[in-house]
C-alpha cells in the first residue's frame, strides 16, 4: 500500500509499505477513504518535536472495514467507520470514566499498540486498528460523500473543540472567548454555540478564518492580541471578562492570552498540546480563582454525541477543510498548512 | 486598644494601638469576641514571606458591631457578625459572580482598604470593617458561647475547605482524597462529607489529626506519602485513583501528592496558598486530563450556606481549635502552631 512516512524536519514522503493484516483477534483492517493533516502533525514537520526515526504519520481517518478479527463484535466488513485519534479498549476504568485517551491499552496511529506491535498511520491506504470494538464508531449506513469532511473532523478537531468547550464549562448564559483560529479553535466556536452560548468571541487576525468563525456562529471577532485584545473583550462584554475561555493552540502566548481574557472565577478549557514554554501561572490562577480543565480530548467518547448533528447538518465542521488533495500529494498538504496557505487539508487515497 | 503586630520573623508583639473609628460612611466598627491564628499567618512568622514593615496581623474574627457608618444598612450596633478573611463590597461584577476575593474594592485585615486607608488586624480588640454591608454576615441573634469556635471557622478555614471541595467537584458517588491535615484539610473532610461523598481518604501521618479526620467523617486514613501513598489510595479504591482531590497545603510536595492520587479526568481543588516552588505539571495534566480549580476562597459567598449547619450542630468545624488563649498570649499562639503543638489556636480578647 501507499502511505506517508515522516523522516525528519520538512521531510514527509509517500512510500510503499506492507499491506496490514490482522495480528490480534481484536484487530480490524480499515481501508481509508479520507484522512487529513493535523496542526499537531506540523510539530515534527517543523522540527519542534524531533523525529528520532522514520515512521508512518497521520492520526485522523475514516474508512470502510475490510476485515475483522475473531473477537470483534461491534463492526464488520463493509461498515463505514470513524477512528478517533488514538485506539482504546472501551472497557478499562479510564475508558469507563470517558477518558479513553488514558486507556490501559492505548494505541497510537503511526506508533505502537498496547502490545508493542507497530500500527499504521492514518495518512495511508490501509490501517490495522487495534482494539477495534473499543476504538471504532460504525455508522448505520454508508454516508453521503458530502458528509465525509464533517465525519472526518470527528476523528479529532471537532471532538477536540467540543472537549475544550466542555472543559471551559460552556453553557447557556455564559460568555465565551476562543483563543486560536486553527481548525480546533474554529470547531470550538461550533461547539460553544452548540452547547448554548449566545455570545462567542473569536480571537483571529486572518480574514478568511474570521469569516469562517462567523459562519460557525461567532458573534464577535477580536483581532487585537495581548492586553489590547483583553481590553477589547472587556469592552465587548460590558466591562467584564469571559466566563469560559477555550485555548486551542498550546503556546506560551496563547495560554497567556487565555488567562488574560478570563474573569475571576472563570474557566479555561485548554486542548492545545503544550508546546515549548507553555506553563500555567499558578499565582495568578490562585489569586483570581482561574480554573483550568482539558487536555488530550477523548474523541471516542464524544463521537456518538456529535455524530447525529453532523449527519443532520445541524453543524458543519467539515468546512474547516479548505483544500483537498490526493493522498499521493501528502507532502504538499504539509507544506500548504505549514505556510498557512490552508487551514486544514483533506487527503483522498 | 490591644492588638498583635508582626515585626518580622518569629516576632509577633502585643501593642497599644489607637481605637479604630468610622472613616467612611460604609464602615462598621466591630468589637472582636474571638479571633485566631491561620496557617498562612505562619508564613511571615517563619520568614517565608518577608515582613517589610511592622503591621497588625490576623484575618479571622467574629464579634459584635459597636458602631456603623451612615450608609450601612445590613448590620447595626449590637449585631453578632462573622467577618470573612477579606473585605468586599458585594456589588461589583466579581462579587456578583460569587468571587468576593476578586472584589473591585477589596480590603485586607492588617493591610489597607480600597481607598488606601489602613485596616486593623483581626488579632486585636477592635477592627474597622470597610464595606460593612458587603463584608459582614450578621446572625439573627447572639449565638451560644459553645458555637463560637465553629462560627469563627467560617471566617476562613471551614469556608476554604468548602471551596476546595466544590473546586474538586465533590458530589455523591465520587471518591475523595484530602491532602493536608491542617485545619483547612480537616475542614475539607467535613465539606466533602457534607457534599455527599461516601468515601473520603485523609492523608495524614499525625495520630491526633487522623483521629479528628475520622471524627469529621474520613472513611480511610493513608499515612504513606509519595508514590507509596498513591499506591495505597489505589488499593483502597479498588485499583483506581480518586475522582476528587483536595489540596490544602500549597507546597511543591503537597501539589505533587495531589496529582499523584488523581485519576485520569479527575479534578483537583487547591486552596493551599502556593508557596516556594509550587507549580502545575502542565504536561501530566494535559496527557491525563487532570483538571485544576480553586484558589483563594470567597468565604463571604459561602458563609450563608454553611452557617445553618454550624448553628444546628450538623457540622462541628470548631473542633479544629485545640488550644484557646487570651489575646495577650498571641505570641505564644504563634509559637504553639509553629512548633505543631496545636492545630489551630483561638484567641479571646
Amino acid at each position: 500500500m501507499r502511505a506517508a512516512v515522516i523522516h525528519g524536519k520538512g521531510d514527509v514522503r509517500m512510500e510503499d509499505r506492507p499491506d496490514p493484516a490482522v495480528r490480534s483477534a481484536s484487530d480490524a483492517i480499515v481501508r481509508v477513504t479520507a484522512s487529513c493533516v493535523c496542526g499537531s502533525d506540523l510539530w515534527p514537520y517543523r522540527g519542534v518535536v524531533p523525529t528520532v526515526e522514520p515512521h508512518p504519520i497521520g492520526h485522523e481517518f475514516v474508512g470502510v472495514v475490510e476485515e475483522a478479527g475473531a473477537e470483534v463484535t461491534s463492526v464488520r466488513p463493509g461498515d463505514f467507520v470513524i477512528a478517533p485519534f488514538v485506539a482504546s479498549d472501551g472497557t478499562c476504568p479510564a475508558c469507563r470514566d470517558g477518558i479513553t485517551t488514558s486507556c490501559d491499552r492505548l494505541g497510537s496511529w503511526g506508533g505502537e499498540d498496547a502490545d508493542g506491535l507497530p500500527v499504521d498511520g492514518g495518512q495511508g491506504e490501509y490501517v490495522r486498528v487495534p482494539e477495534a470494538d473499543g476504538t471504532l464508531v460504525a455508522l448505520p449506513e454508508a454516508p453521503d460523500e458530502a458528509l465525509l469532511p464533517g465525519l472526518l473532523t470527528l476523528s479529532d478537531v471537532m471532538s477536540t473543540g467540543h472537549h475544550a468547550a466542555l472543559a471551559a464549562r460552556v453553557a447557556p448564559g455564559r460568555t465565551v472567548v476562543v483563543v486560536g483560529d486553527g481548525a480546533v479553535g474554529l470547531c470550538g466556536v461550533i461547539a460553544a454555540r452548540r452547547l448554548g452560548a449566545e455570545r462567542v468571541i473569536a480571537m483571529s487576525r486572518h480574514r478568511s478564518r474570521q469569516d469562517l468563525a462567523k459562519a460557525f456562529g461567532a458573534t464577535d471577532i477580536v483581532a487585537e492580541r495581548g492586553e489590547e485584545g483583553a481590553a477589547k473583550v472587556r469592552e465587548l462584554l460590558g466591562g467584564v471578562l469571559a466566563d469560559s475561555v477555550l485555548e486551542a493552540v498550546g503556546t506560551k502566548g496563547s495560554m497567556e492570552q487565555a488567562f488574560a481574557v478570563t474573569r475571576p472565577g472563570g474557566q479555561i478549557g485548554y486542548v492545545g498540546v503544550p508546546a515549548g514554554g507553555a506553563e500555567l501561572p499558578i499565582r495568578a490562577m490562585f489569586s483570581g480563582n482561574l480554573n483550568v480543565a482539558g487536555g488530550v480530548a477523548p474523541a471516542r467518547t464524544y463521537i456518538p454525541d456529535l455524530l447525529p448533528d453532523v449527519l443532520s447538518g445541524a453543524i458543519e465542521p467539515g468546512r474547516v477543510f479548505d483544500l483537498t488533495l490526493d493522498l499521493e500529494k501528502t507532502p504538499e498538504a504539509y507544506a500548504a498548512m505549514d505556510e498557512r496557505r490552508a487551514v486544514k487539508v483533506m487527503l483522498r487515497p
